[in-house]
C-alpha cells in the first residue's frame, strides 16, 4: 500500500535518478509541461479562425489557462466569442490538461513501441504514484481505458438524449463537448448561461454529475474499485473516499436545498423534483466541476459560502479534480479527532495515519489558505467588488472549480493575470510547487528539544 | 523548561488528582469560575443603579461577558448607559476576568495564610504551566505585583497628562479606567468614539499601546524577562515570542499606513506624526485589545482583512489577549517551512519543536477556524450585513478583541447570544474547551499503518 505515497515514490524515482540520466525533478517536468501546453494552446486560440471576432493575447492565454489547468473560468464566453475550431481547440486542452499530460506521455511512449525512457518512467511513478516501473504501464493504459469508456458512454447517452430537439450532428457535438469538460471538471459550456437550460432535465443532470464525480474522485480509487469490485477487500484510502466523497456531497445537497427552495432567483420558482435535481447539481459542481444550472449570483450569502468551502475542499486525490482534496481535508479532521480524544496515533477506519501525511496534510492546507488570503488581499487593492464576490473568484480559480459570480470578465488586468497564476499553481499542487522549488538538503545538525507554549 | 507544557503540566495535575481529592478537571474549574463570574457580574450591571436608563437582563449578561472575557464588545455604550457605579462594576469585572481569576484564587489563598488546597495547587499549575508546587506561590506573586506595579505606573502617567484639561479626580477616575482596560486587553472605554480623541496624542497613544502589548505578550515572556534582564540569557520562548509580535506590530503598522494615508475617513486628515501614531495604535490593539482612535467602518477592505488576520493570531498565551496565540502561529509558520525543506525537525532558533506541541498548534487553529467559519455561516442566515462585516464582528468575539463595525450593537438576538458564546470561547481557548469536553481514555489497540493520499 505504499503506492499511494507520493514521498515514497519520490524515493523510488530519487533511486532512479541517482542514475544520472535524468536532471530536472518530476514537478518541475510537469510546470513545464503544463506550460508548454499552455502556449500552444495560446497560440492557436490567438489564430483568427478560433475567434468570431478579435481575441487578445491575453484573453488567448487567460483561456488556454483556464483550459489547461481544467478551470473553467472565462473572460471571453466560449459560446459566442469562439469559433467551432476554437470550441475544438479549448475542449482539446482539457482533454489533454485534465485526464492528460501524464497519461498521454506515458501511453504514448508505450504505443510506440518504445521503453519507456526512465525520465518517463520516473514522471509516472510521481504520477500514479506507483513504486513498480512494470506496474506503471498496466495502470497507466487502465487509467486510459476506464476513461475513455466513460466518456464515450456518456457521450452516447447524452447525444441519444439531446438528438430529441436536435439534429444528430449538433446533438453529438455538444454531447461529446460537454462530456469531456464534465469528466475532466473543466466547467466550459457551449451555452452562455452554463447549463442552466438542463436545471431540471434528469437524464442531462444525472450524466453530467456521474462523469464529474467520476472524474474528480481520483484514479487509484477508480483502479482500486476496477480491481476488486467487492466493498470489502477495497483499500482503507479507497473506503474513506467513497464515503467523504458521499458525505460531502449529500451535505452540500441537503444545505443548499433548504437554504435555497424559497429563494426566487435560484430554485425558488423550480418543482419539487427541479429543486432537487438543481440542488444536487449545484453540490457535484462545486468540487471541483464548475458548471452551473441555478443563477449563482443570486445565491444567499450562507450558500455561497458552503460552496466556497466545497471548492476549497475539492476531490480526491491524482483526479481530474483540484482543490486540496478530499483526502487530506479527512486526514487533518481525524488528527483534530485524535488529539481532542487523546489518541497516540491517527486512526482512519482502524488504519493508523503516519506523522509524515498528517504534517503535509497540514502544509497544503496551510500554504493553500495563506495563497488564498494573499491572493484575496492583493485584489482588494486592485477592485471595488464585495468581499464575498472576491473571495469567491479567488477560491474558484485557486481549486480550479471555474464557477464565477460574473466577476472575472469584469476585472482589472492585475487581477486577471494574478487568477491565471492562481489556477497554475492550484492545478499543479501548492505543496508540489514549494516541494519542487525547495533544496533538498538535509540538516545534519541536531538541536535540543524546547517546550513552546502554544494556544 | 518542561514548565511551558500544558499536557506536561496536567499529568502533574493528574498525579495530584490521583490523590483523590480532586474531582473536576481545571479546565471545568475554570469555566465554572467564569461562569459564576458573568453571573453575578450579569445582577450587578442589571441593578438600577448600574445604568442611567433601564438595562434588559440580556444586555447586562452580554455587557458581563465581553467584560469577563476581557473583549469589550458592547450592545450598549458604557459612557452613556452605565451610571459610574456601572462603570466601576464593567472595570472590576475586567480586572477579575483578565488578570484575574486564577491568579486571585491563588494569592488570596496565600495571604489568607493558608496552606493552598490541592485543588488551587492544581488550578496554577495549568494556569501558570509550573510543574513545582512550591514555586507556583512565587510566581503567582511576581504575576500580581509586576501587574500591579505596571497599572499604577501607567495610571499616575495618564492621569498627570490628562489633570491638564482636566480636574484630577476625573482625570484619575478616566486614567484607572483606561489603564485597566488597556493592560487586560479589554477595549472599553469611558467615550463613545472609544480613543479616537487621542488618534496623535502621543503621551496617550504611546502609553495604552505599551499597556496592551505588556498585558498581552503573556506572564511567562514577563517573568523571564524579570529574572534574566539580558537577552542572551532569555529562553529561546522568550525570544521567539518577542521577536514574533515586533514583527507583527511593525508589519501591521508599515501596511495600514500605507492603505489608509490617503483614505479621508481614516488617516488622510491627519499629520504625518498623527498618521504614525494611528497607525501603530491601530496595529497594536488589533493583537486584541480592542481600542480605536479612527473609525474602522471607514477602513479599506484590504487594511479590514488584515486587521482580521491580527485578531486571529492574537497575542501571548497566559496573557491578558486571546486569539489563537502568536506562539502558535509561529509553529505552524515554522512546521510547514520543516515540511517543505524535507527538515527532519521542526526548529526554532536552533531549538527543536516536539511534534506533539505542532499537533497541538495544528488542534487549535482548525478548530478555531471552524468555529470561525460556522459561526459565519450561522450569523449568514440571521443577518442581512455585508459578509466582512460579519466576519470581522465573529472574528473580533472570537478573539476576544471587540473591535466593532458598528454592527453588534444591531444584530439580532440570536447573533448576539452567538456572539457571547464566542467571547466565552475564545477566552477559554478552544482547544481548553474540547480538552474538557472529551473522555480521557487511551485506546489500548494498535492499528496497521495504512498510506494515505493526500494533496
Ligand atoms: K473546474
Ligand atoms: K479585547
Amino acid at each position: 500500500m505504499r503506492n499511494w505515497d507520493p514521498l515514497y515514490s519520490l524515493q523510488s524515482y530519487r533511486r532512479v535518478r541517482r542514475t544520472g540520466l535524468l536532471r530536472a525533478s518530476p514537478p518541475i517536468v510537469l510546470a513545464a509541461g503544463f506550460l508548454c501546453l499552455i502556449l500552444l494552446g495560446t497560440l492557436l486560440l490567438w489564430l483568427p479562425i478560433s475567434g468570431l471576432g478579435p481575441i487578445s493575447l491575453f484573453q488567448a492565454f487567460f483561456m488556454a489557462t483556464s483550459a489547461v489547468t481544467v478551470t473553467g473560468l472565462t473572460i471571453i464566453d466560449p459560446a459566442v466569442a469562439l469559433s467551432q475550431f476554437g470550441q475544438i481547440v479549448l475542449i482539446t486542452l482539457v482533454q489533454l490538461g485534465g485526464l492528460g499530460f501524464v497519461t498521454f506521455a506515458v501511453i504514448s511512449a508505450i504505443t510506440l513501441g518504445h521503453r519507456m525512457s526512465l525520465q518517463h518512467q520516473a514522471l509516472a511513478l510521481v504520477a500514479f504514484n506507483q513504486t513498480s516501473v512494470s506496474k506503471i504501464r498496466g495502470t497507466a493504459f487502465l487509467v486510459f481505458k476506464t476513461s475513455i469508456a466513460i466518456e464515450a458512454i456518456a457521450a452516447v447517452v447524452l447525444t441519444l438524449w439531446w438528438w430529441r430537439d436536435l439534429p444528430l450532428l449538433t446533438a453529438s457535438y455538444r454531447a461529446v463537448f460537454h462530456t469531456i469538460a464534465a469528466f475532466n471538471n473543466a466547467g466550459f459550456s457551449l451555452f452562455s448561461s452554463s447549463l442552466a437550460q438542463f436545471v431540471d432535465d434528469p437524464v442531462t443532470v444525472l450524466t453530467i454529475s456521474s462523469l464529474i464525480i467520476l472524474g474528480g474522485i481520483g484514479f487509484p480509487v477508480l483502479g482500486d474499485i476496477g480491481n476488486k469490485k467487492r466493498w470489502v477487500t477495497l483499500l482503507p484510502y479507497t473506503k474513506v473516499i467513497l464515503l467523504g466523497t458521499l458525505t460531502l456531497n449529500l451535505v452540500g445537497f441537503v444545505s443548499i436545498w433548504l437554504l435555497e427552495s424559497n429563494n426566487a432567483g435560484t430554485l425558488g420558482a423550480l418543482s419539487l423534483p427541479g429543486q432537487a435535481l438543481a440542488a444536487w447539481m449545484q453540490s457535484v459542481t462545486s468540487r471541483t466541476a464548475g458548471f452551473t444550472t441555478i443563477d449563482i449570483t443570486q445565491l444567499h450569502d450562507t450558500s455561497t459560502l458552503l460552496i466556497i468551502m466545497l471548492m476549497f475542499i475539492g476531490g480526491g486525490s491524482l483526479s481530474t479534480a483540484s482543490g486540496i482534496k478530499i483526502g487530506t481535508f479527512i486526514v487533518l479532521l481525524a488528527a483534530v479527532y485524535s488529539y481532542i480524544f487523546h489518541k497516540k496515533e491517527v486512526v482512519l477506519l482502524k488504519r493508523s495515519i503516519s506523522p509524515d501525511t498528517v504534517q503535509k496534510s497540514l502544509a497544503l492546507v496551510l500554504v493553500t489558505g495563506a495563497l488564498a488570503f494573499g491572493s484575496v488581499l492583493l485584489m482588494t487593492i486592485f477592485e471595488k467588488a464585495p468581499f464575498i464576490s472576491i473571495l469567491f473568484e479567488v477560491v474558484s480559480a485557486l481549486s480550479t472549480t471555474g464557477m464565477s459570480r460574473d466577476l472575472t470578465p469584469h476585472l482589472s488586468l492585475p487581477s486577471q493575470a494574478l487568477l491565471t497564476v492562481l489556477m497554475f499553481v492550484g492545478r499543479l499542487g501548492p505543496l508540489t510547487l514549494v516541494y519542487s522549488l525547495a533544496t533538498r538538503k538535509r540538516s545534519r545538525v541536531r538541536y535540543p528539544e524546547a517546550d513552546f507554549q502554544v494556544g
